[in-house]
């Protein structure tokens, strides 16, 4: 009797936590869920991403807001494999772009604005596109570009980017394998009610 | 005859009409919909947010990247009305803050990252934090403090924020009065396809 109590304990157990794994958690709405369940995707299937996913995701972008409506932005998207194998030779360290079927590199328009507004803004436009990819099933994620000065040249060398123009980073996009889980980054001492 | 076909046809244009500004274009998903209704809201009705609301916004705006998982971030949450009353005193231009229910001020921690990265992270985490408030109905928008000193400071003294953090924005947050509607930004030029 002791061991049969036990014995459907124990199925009750694991099939509980089963369930919890299997049935994604509910946050209140699909665009909370999407936020929540966003991660950093850096192993892709090596498949190609779509014009026009890229073009949605772009659009995503082109949605954030910026200081004074100056819209200080431009973004360039790779998709063509030996301009995005020119740039793991030029950025080794960016070696997501070996399977990635694309790369967004999101540029900083300084001049329509002013330095610190166009980074903020640019990076308003990056959250966008990085829950476009999500909401779309594809991966991505922001690997910084700015404000390292040999990646910005090298972008800029191989790119075609103006010297006034910062290079922010380098999104590779590609269809996820599916190894890549969003991390829980919650920590209530980061929550100040009213004061700090 | 002439007429009433005339009639007919600017019946037909105004129903028309009328059916395309009443249904909300369909971008694909939920979480794209909800970028590209996103807008800077600034007229409140005055209604307080509730603190479940408010909590959903600073654990969406906690799901974004950070450049090695640093975390460079934290959130002062006010819904005290003295509070937003001081903070309006404090900085003038803030006028938004009068009918807001409540205001977030993302606050940068460049000394667990770097001063570029943290303001990089905590704008990701502003967007994020801007489209959980619109999927859940209430309006906000991102008003700027860095890299004004005198605003920054302003921030500093009212709420008790050390001076080795940055005060990023104010963020008013509330109940949307209806006025304000999404921008469309999207220009063609601002993307280029593989080159610059």
């Amino acid at each position: 009797m002791k061991s049969a109590i036990f014995t459907l304990a124990v199925i009750l157990f694991i099939g509980g936590f089963a369930c919890a794994q299997d049935k994604p958690v509910d946050y209140g709405n699909p665009t909370l869920n999407t936020i929540h369940s966003r991660k950093s995707v850096r192993n892709f299937t090596g498949e190609a991403v779509s014009k026009e996913d890229l073009q949605k995701i772009v659009e995503a972008g082109m949605c954030a807001p910026t200081a004074m409506n100056r819209q200080p932005w431009s973004f360039v998207v790779v998709t063509d494999r030996q301009i995005l194998d020119k740039l793991l030779e030029a950025i080794p360290s960016k070696k997501m772009l070996a399977k990635a079927g694309a790369a967004i590199i999101i540029c900083a328009l300084p001049d329509k604005s002013s330095k610190e507004m166009s980074v903020i803004d640019c990076s308003l436009a990056g959250e966008n596109m990085l829950l476009a990819i999500e909401s779309l099933g594809l991966g991505g994620l922001w690997t910084a570009a700015y404000p390292d000065e040999n990646m910005m040249s090298s972008l800029r060398t191989v790119l075609g980017i103006p010297d006034n123009v910062i290079p922010m980073n380098v999104m590779p996009i590609g269809h996820p394998d599916g190894s890549d889980k969003p991390k829980d980054k919650y920590k209530e001492e980061n929550v100040h009610w009213d004061k700090w």
